[in-house]
């Protein structure tokens, strides 16, 4: 293990988080929220920048890193950023507790968007900032962010970083010219993200909230960039205009896109675009699953009263599918009162997720395309022995190595969903009844299966809110301190593609060979 | 596609299944219950046997059955038998829908248990019998049955079958030594189902079914051999007395286990048995199921009222967990008021399922433990990427294509649960409210999407019974057509794992090469 060098890594990310932090400080200051509020990221800021020097004061032996050590760096570096990340809200107590707060932090950072907070509106600006950052930093992953724009040369070392915290089975074309594609990727995200503040900027203000639309609209972007989700008002994007909501959905839809296509989109190789099979299979499940939902809502495959107009219908169904697919997990209306088809197919986008090399979680579309092509072949097989798979993936021949991955991961990804399901059901609020109250009405909802199971798929998928007791309109808070560590755990799995964060926890990775 | 060949093994099969209609056709004549009760087997007898002998004319130019034939024959024999095994309830009018009829004996055959009877005390004891003895048929499977004792020496073709219709990653040890082997397998099959029989005799009679013990043994020693869980009186098993239930739960779990074991067992090789991993991931994954159900009963890991005595509780937890993971599905009491933990730990107990070689449904525990494996395999891959896997399975090498192909089997077994969820997510029936009586009382359960969940789940895994609206004391009677079809087919891909299935219906498969 060359512990110098991880330690070398581990300080730049950390004096990295103290510069990001600088931000929310700069809110609290600008929203004049008192001393506390700006201890509460001070202290943090002045700790994360002591520490981090010192961990980059010895001299490493060796430049390099191995895989194991960068695998393992990784989730090292999503557990210290998230336990700093917790401490701001710890300190000026807008979430006293600081499992609570750590919880909520990892749902930031892995854009998860599950939240324990109860009153959204006693929130201080600068932890609402903070949060909603968060996604955005997490989104393109942490360390990919402090690599590629720091200059040293060990592409050696990044590589496995990058491989670690890159989502989708195949980055093998951003990770072979590296750090000009990923500075530039970066880029687009950072422009995307500019542009839909702007865009944002064009709707009429909120009523009520007349002099809050720059915070919300940086706010509700840094959330889609990121496939985030936290809320920042009542009723998550429930109070936004109409014009909001579709800009939304649209830019959702488009952070759920293999970043790597618009690349090819500046490049002006527009007609490889439309040839990827993943961008087919994203937008076809995608519209497909929107249709469902919305012939599910006017009533037109199952009996429900027509409590939406028929352009209501349609926004919502868009905006929910976008947002849940994507695994963003921003609502305009209570979901959880949709009839059971609607209900369904939000449960399997939540399954499918975006693409890979987005932003999105979920086992992503590639994924799920290569296991159904690796079915193929298994059944090809088994009609003639002698047939020799000549199956491509995006023109490239699928190799074997490639599928049985996956197909590992997606056992390994239900597994832990089931491992993660069972360990909710020893949480002391199963059972307990919870009064919700939506645009829907008010209504009592059971905290039973159907929450844990929801709830583990949400955090698993990086998604956020649930169904039941854990819905668009409820959170986590309910959830004992023990499940709120297994949820957390869960969501960075999710986040890390499992694998990282067994490396991290295998006493094998730190014994000496 | 050597359609000869395949007539002629299905026409003997039909053949088989007449003859194995005389059984309930005895049992009409025994109760003496009339003319239609007699007709509604001697039609189907008189058309199985005229249709099967004439299938059997033509000779066949090739005596030898390719890979792909024998899959979609064992696929297409299990169609057949089902439908032809749903016409005597469908003539005597104790199921005079089709679609429902078909659902009821493709869950029989299956060895699942689910039911649309609503109630049982109105059925024949003929159609009770036919019922129970399907999953005795089905348990071992109909295709060996009818291979292992007709004799006619085509090794070649029925390894196939064999290797279609036997659940588990791994029937090499059986399949080597076929024939023989297979034949003592069935013979002790029949054993410890007669010794089963005789043992429940011992027991006193259900007061007010005096006149029915040797029937109700035969039907309970049926359920519990195949594993299959059907009903015949009302509320399951739940007015049998404590000695049958013991006798039962200790029957369940040993039909649980792979058959090759008792082989071992015969011929004095008790070591092995002790050493084998399956074995002892079954016994513990067993014995922890059993004791969180049972602290959860006596409300030491959870509130919950005191229901029953220590007795009582340590009674169901064996007798639910066996009947459960063994995926039987026969009840004692109503598991659907238990606490979360305790509905947890079954719901896993469902998935896991029985040893592979056994009756029982599942994913097999072989399964679980080689994905387990798999999956350290990759992540010391990772911490060491010169890592030469020494991995063993049973003594053996673990072999990369068995891991792989134990990956792509998960990953298809999630992937059809979630479509079958989805399909479901159509039915009428959502919503609505269902009055359940049962040993805990009288109370209402919403179908909602935990009904879905674990119908689509209870059918795969071929346990029967599952929660909320089609939980223990409920039944799929309320499902539409539509909806009775989707979870037919699940429950013969969950019995014939998948791929025969898949072949079946690939328009590959009878296409000329």
């Amino acid at each position: 293990m060359n512990y110098k060098k991880l330690g070398k890594i581990l300080g730049k990310i950390m004096v990295m988080e103290a510069i990001l932090m600088l931000a929310p400080l700069a809110v609290a200051f600008l929203y004049e929220e008192g001393i506390r509020n700006v201890l509460a990221f001070v202290i943090p800021i002045v700790v994360l920048t002591v520490v981090g020097v010192l961990l980059q004061i010895p001299k490493p032996d060796r430049n390099t890193l191995y895989q194991k050590e960068g695998f393992a760096l990784t989730a090292l570096v999503w557990v210290v950023m998230t336990l700093a990340g917790a401490i701001p809200p710890v300190i000026n107590g807008d979430i006293p507790n600081y499992v609570d707060a750590w919880f909520e932090i990892m749902s930031g950072f892995t854009t998860t968007g599950a939240s324990v907070v109860t009153d959204i509106t006693a929130m201080s600006h600068s932890t609402l900032f903070w949060r909603s950052f968060s996604h955005w930093i997490g989104g393109m992953g942490i360390l990919v962010f402090v690599l590629i724009f720091i200059p040293e040369s060990d592409d050696g070392s990044s590589m496995h970083l990058l491989r670690a915290e890159s989502p989708g089975p195949q980055v093998g074309k951003i990770v072979s010219k590296m750090k000009v594609t990923t500075r530039i990727l970066y880029l687009i995200y950072l422009g995307m993200s500019v542009l839909e503040v702007i865009i944002l900027m064009l709707d009429k203000p909120i009523p009520g909230y007349e002099s809050e639309q720059l915070f919300f609209s940086l706010l509700a972007t840094f959330g889609c960039a990121g496939t985030g989700g936290f809320g920042f008002i009542p009723g998550s994007m429930e109070l936004f205009h109409p014009f909001s909501q579709y800009v939304m959905a649209i830019f959702l839809i488009l952070y759920g896109c293999n970043f790597s296509l618009y690349y090819l989109l500046l490049i002006g190789k527009v007609k490889q675009i439309f040839k990827s099979e993943e961008v087919k299979a994203y937008f076809l499940i995608l519209s497909a699953a929107v249709a469902f939902v919305f012939l599910s809502l006017v009533g037109r495959l199952e009996a429900f009263p027509q409590i939406y107009t028929t352009e209501e219908a349609f926004r919502h169904s868009l905006f929910q599918v976008a947002s849940l697919m994507t695994t963003a997990g921003f609502t305009t209306s209570d979901y959880g009162t949709w009839p059971m088809l609607a209900k369904t197919t939000l449960i399997v986008a939540m399954f499918i997720g975006g693409m890979a090399g987005s932003t999105a979680g979920g086992i992503k579309i590639s994924r799920i395309v290569i296991a159904m092509k690796g079915a193929y072949i298994n059944v090809r097989k088994l009609i003639n022995p002698r047939y020799v798979p000549k199956v491509k993936m995006e023109g490239k021949p699928l190799e074997e190595k490639t599928i049985s991955d996956v197909f590992a991961f997606i056992t390994l990804y239900f597994f832990i969903l089931v491992a993660a399901i069972f360990l909710l059901s020893f949480d002391p609020s199963n059972g307990a009844v919870v009064q919700i109250t939506s645009d829907s009405g008010s209504y009592e909802m059971q905290h039973g299966f159907f929450s844990n199971f929801s709830a583990a798929l949400a955090c698993i998928s990086n998604v956020g809110p649930a169904f039941e007791a854990v819905g668009p309109y409820a959170n986590y808070a309910d959830y004992s301190a023990f499940s709120k560590i297994v949820l957390a755990m869960t969501m960075m799995l999710g986040r890390l593609e499992i694998l990282p964060v067994f490396i991290l926890f295998s006493p094998k990775t730190w014994k000496k060979v």
